[in-house]
């Protein structure tokens, strides 16, 4: 494909750009192609920041609209380019981007070409290296280069969402829980204390566990505390002195980052506790009146969103932002990753129908 | 260090080879230097196998002793080089190697030199990598290369028994017990099965573990079961879908391989249980009269040996074995291993004696 026609349907520009690889980090082709379209609309005025691109209205509305996406996905395994299928009668795009977010992506790029004059002034925004490590998130990265870009009234996240509105989303960190003990040859098992062993009651306490379910702002987010790696061992023959368990915390947005820490702390009380990362949950924001005029007008159900996504740097910056999109959220990622079609289409529908 | 002086004390030797770093799979080095020192005597016949160097006498006595060390090491953990070190008036050699077991090496190197016509044949033989997987060992190698180069009438392993004569030893398993779960995003763990968790009754029953003392021929032999390594997990933000722990069961000679299997079969009852190493014990074998002459001669007294060795090999060949060498087993892979100078000098004096 050597230019990027946004004039087709919302499904064809879906398998449009998921054909164009973007795995995180290699995102370049796919915004060279998405600028050039762009900028061929003059009610838009199109910005760029790495590959991160901005396309906003300037009609001088007295209330602005963010709708953004990311355009980079997880690698490829085995699942491009994409096919259509149909299962049970129903049809989908199957491939790596379908759910998580490209079809989300297509949908805002039509609207964008095709909006001229929305009800509301929108800052369509479009960025890269979603899926890896948050310091190289594209939306960060605009945040600290040009924070006037990110200014709104409202955002709308097109991560897959089934459809629904998901408000907020939970937080998330990551701790280090570690052992210690001493070495020994194995054959004399008495001379050194095992740091493997030690582990057990770490792994005891997480089978204890019960997640709990958080009512916020009407929405019911439920919490995971799970071990997500765990290390140790030296040699074959030798007594380890050291063994690590890898422990991610999803929490509900009623905590903050500190509550979530001393949670986690306590937790795991007794034991040595590193935290590597860490980013706050999101409150639903679905108070705020845009919010509501938003879930009335796109007829859709309000729901809790699990996963941390993005909403969360509008939330922190006093934007209220929920996450509205087409495909199966439990779909991302997976190697059968395929979004519902007519989800595409009812998504493009609502998102028209409110802003024009 | 260009070339090895084998006409230096058995202390000084014993820093010289430790200083020449062998970790498993790395003994090239050290083999050179070795090869090329025997070399220079013409009482010995020098026959090399990858790493490992047989030098023997051949004056037509009507015995002949194999005496063994190993040359490799576990990896170093900033002890080299060696150091000199007192501790309550006694003299040691601190560093990687000199329990484990360079100081019997350099005494056997020295008394190879120096014994030009010993009251017996004798079969040195020095081998690489005993401290890994026992498929790899330099002797067991041989004896599959040259069984004729294993031909003897009794054997001395110079593995660190203290100056005592060690007899037989515990055999030692090592298994994978294995846990599956199955993959999904942590936002959402509800839809996976968590493999690390899963772990938790493994080590649970391993802290709950009590070793058994064993009677054998005389001597008391103490079994052990230890985890020496976990793995798990995919990436930090998916419930994994497999553990592994890795045990190692160290087992008395009167469990046969197969009962020593089904007792793990049946600890970890439940499980999925792979084996991957399995080696014999021996029993103590110090009924055999070359063996009582040697003890007798040596003036040491007799002890069961904890851990695996290599007597085992000569044991199950119907060759008569003995640990003998200086050093504290207990020290051994410890990151403060050392050997006291004066064993080093008393096992040199007590094997130059019986083969003078």
């Amino acid at each position: 494909m050597s230019t990027l026609d946004l004039t087709v349907s919302a499904v064809q520009l879906t398998r449009d750009i998921c054909d164009v690889p973007s795995v995180s980090g290699d995102e370049k082709r796919l915004a060279d192609l998405m600028q050039e379209a762009l900028t061929a609309y003059p009610h838009l005025e199109v910005i760029r920041d790495g590959d991160l691109i901005v396309a906003r209205t300037n009609l001088g509305r007295d209330r602005r609209v963010i709708i953004a996406g990311h355009i980079d996905t997880v690698p490829i395994n085995h699942n491009l380019p994409t096919q259509l299928s149909e299962s049970d009668g129903v049809e989908y795009i199957w491939g790596r981007g379908t759910v998580d977010m490209k079809a989300g992506v297509a949908v805002q790029l039509k609207l964008a070409a095709e909006l001229v004059e929305p009800s509301v002034d929108i800052t369509w925004l479009w960025y890269d290296n979603e899926e890896v490590d948050s310091s190289l998130n594209g939306l960060g990265r605009l945040a600290r280069n040009r924070p006037d870009l990110m200014l709104g009234d409202f955002a709308i996240l097109g991560e897959p969402s089934n459809g629904a509105v998901e408000g907020g989303c939970n937080g998330t960190l990551r701790a280090v829980v570690r052992t210690h003990g001493s070495r020994a040859h194995s054959a004399r098992a008495w001379m050194g204390e095992n740091a493997i062993h030690a582990a057990a009651p770490i792994l005891a306490r997480l089978t204890e566990y019960t997640p709990r379910d958080a009512d916020v702002e009407g929405l019911v987010y439920r919490e995971g505390l799970n071990a997500v790696g765990i290390t140790g061992g030296v040699a074959g023959n030798v007594i380890p002195d050291l063994c690590e368990v890898e422990v991610n915390f999803r929490f509900a947005p009623d905590r903050s980052t500190d509550e979530a820490q001393d949670y986690v702390r306590d937790f795991f009380a007794g034991f040595e506790v590193e935290f590597t990362d860490l980013a706050a949950g999101a409150r639903p924001g679905l108070d705020a009146p845009l919010a509501q005029e938003f879930v009335a007008a796109v007829g859709a159900e309000a729901k809790p969103k699990y996963g941390w996504t993005d909403v969360a740097r509008f939330s922190e910056a006093g934007i209220p932002a929920v996450n509205y999109g087409p495909g199966d959220p439990s779909l991302a990622h997976h190697d059968q990753e395929r979004v519902e079609i007519s989800q595409i289409v009812a998504v493009e529908t609502a998102l028209r129908a409110w802003l024009a």
